[in-house]
């Protein structure tokens, strides 16, 4: 398997980022192209790197050819739900014509497997819990609707082309590198545990918590929160399902289980020493209480467990990036 | 009202040339812009043309500048299922990438009132009849799938943009001009009464039929035919409707009454004197027995109704196109 090339588009981001030092320490040869626009060049250590927009056809079609990939994965896409709502223009042209472009130059070059980074945001609110595949995708703004329409040119453009794809539906990524050599920075960061150590390191005045009359144990929200180098591991393990003539695969990247905003302070609390400031707000339109996957179909088609997606490692990971020091 | 100019985008096809000459003929002034890929330069008689592509977004910019249109009617597009299945590639782009494209030059340009052919395909196979407007919209072919695609953009796109609009989901369009001056023309012709009439013709050996053992009156499938003058009323009555301030819509363009293939046959022999020979084929994957509309929201909201979409009127005023006499 060594030296193989998987090209990792968007692969200068958060999680792209991970994925390409995964598979480097695994043997293959991460081929990153990015346009660094929301990534960090800092962040691309591992393997090949090409600047490049993914709406830049010609390009990747080149991209393609020169490094003959095993697989590609596609991590490129604008990814802030609020701004998708302002801005979906954006969200349109990035999420669904970046798709087609990225498709269309695998199309044209011969590379047939594709990992598409999809989102449990193309759920919308679920009519049962825990989520599994088979619920029905209503996404509830842009963002998730941009990511649903990439899953359906998946499967259209397999039908027709031959291509084979896994679409990983991401729950809430969070963490950060376990040997501390790459963390999660966002401009803006809206992310919650990122914001909540922003705010426990003093770097913001406080976290807004969106409604805290759910009706939940704490009043807050429950979502499913996976880690990061899960999440690079499960990547890994779809080139391989794929690489291994696998069938196409949709499935849900999470733990199975669900933790509130409340525990996540005390978390943050009980291993930095630092109070998380926070100011109460209106919930927002479209949240629901509670969110987490069902991760059995992962489980058995790819062989996915979430290894480091407890709470405590998620916290301990990402701390030192926001300057907080994490008790021992 | 008079001299107002209307862009027609995909102006030279089969239902937007109708609507171009209705609009011409109510004071309108169409523009029409179509790049003549299925379109036909002798049905643009109306207004001026343009030649140009829809993803030509600069073209498309400089023509809603010169032209200033009160209103912009969005024809263009790719429409047949089964190529949908075989070339998705080109759907998602004519289709997705070209309402987006289209809707940017409005967005730059200043238009502001959008006028959509949407389609039933957008629902699949329904759970009721007859069809609602809120009835789940879940498409079985990559053409259904790009047409709700557009509709979500635009609805995204209003919330974000001031941009209002109409989405027209057709039934089955059919009928020719009733002044016999246009008439439907495709290359090739899948569709069911055209390709009837030239089986009746002689110009093709039979028509196929996909399955005459469906739970149904006679064993065939059961449509709602909508005649293109219809049609063309209906975006009329949705200029009007944004124009005059109306709020954005969705609505079915049927008649609400379904007619077999059987039914169309006996029509067709009645009026022309001709058999029209049959091959009888296996069901098609995917073609529920019975579809119509519920028109009752385009009635309500647009004022619209069908009044030349009886059956015998369909026939009479298509025959001729296809070298048939009709009995009087």
């Amino acid at each position: 398997m060594s030296g193989q090339n998987v090209l990792v588009v968007g692969g200068a981001g958060f999680i792209g980022s991970h994925t390409a030092k995964l598979l480097s320490k695994q043997g293959y040869e991460p081929v990153v192209y990015d346009n660094l626009s929301t990534g960090h060049l800092a962040s691309v250590r591992w393997g090949t790197f090409v600047e490049g927009d993914i709406l830049d056809t010609q390009r990747l079609i080149e991209v393609v050819e020169d490094h003959d990939p095993i697989a590609v994965i596609h991590f490129a896409a604008s990814a802030y739900v609020g701004e998708s709502v302002e801005h979906p223009a954006k969200y349109y042209r990035n999420n669904v014509g970046g798709t087609q472009s990225l498709l269309e130059a695998c199309r044209f070059a011969g590379a047939r497997n594709v990992i598409f980074s999809s989102s449990c945001a193309t759920y919308g609110v679920p009519d049962q819990l825990p989520i599994r595949e088979g619920e029905a995708q209503r996404p509830i703004n842009p963002y998730g609707r941009t990511k649903l329409i990439a899953e359906q040119m998946l499967a259209d453009y397999s039908v027709a082309y031959e291509l084979r794809y896994v679409a990983l539906r991401y729950f809430n990524a969070s963490g950060a590198d376990i040997d501390g050599e790459i963390g999660e920075t966002h401009d803006p960061e809206t992310h919650l545990i990122p914001r909540a150590l922003m705010a426990a390191a003093g770097s913001i005045d406080f976290l807004e918590i969106y409604g805290n009359d759910y009706d939940t144990p704490d009043g807050t929200c429950i979502r499913d929160y996976i880690h990061v180098a899960d999440l690079a591991r499960a990547h890994v393990l779809a080139v391989e399902h794929l690489v291994n003539g696998g069938n196409n695969l949709a499935v849900n990247l999470g733990t199975g289980h669900g933790t509130s905003i409340k525990e996540i302070l005390d978390a943050i609390r009980r291993l930095t020493g630092h109070n998380v400031p926070v100011e109460m707000r209106a919930r927002r339109a479209g949240d629901p209480p509670v969110l987490y996957a069902d991760p059995a179909l992962a489980a058995e088609k790819l062989g996915f467990q979430a290894l480091y997606s407890d709470l405590d490692t998620i916290i301990r990971t990402a701390a030192p990036f926001f300057g907080l020091e994490v008790r021992t």
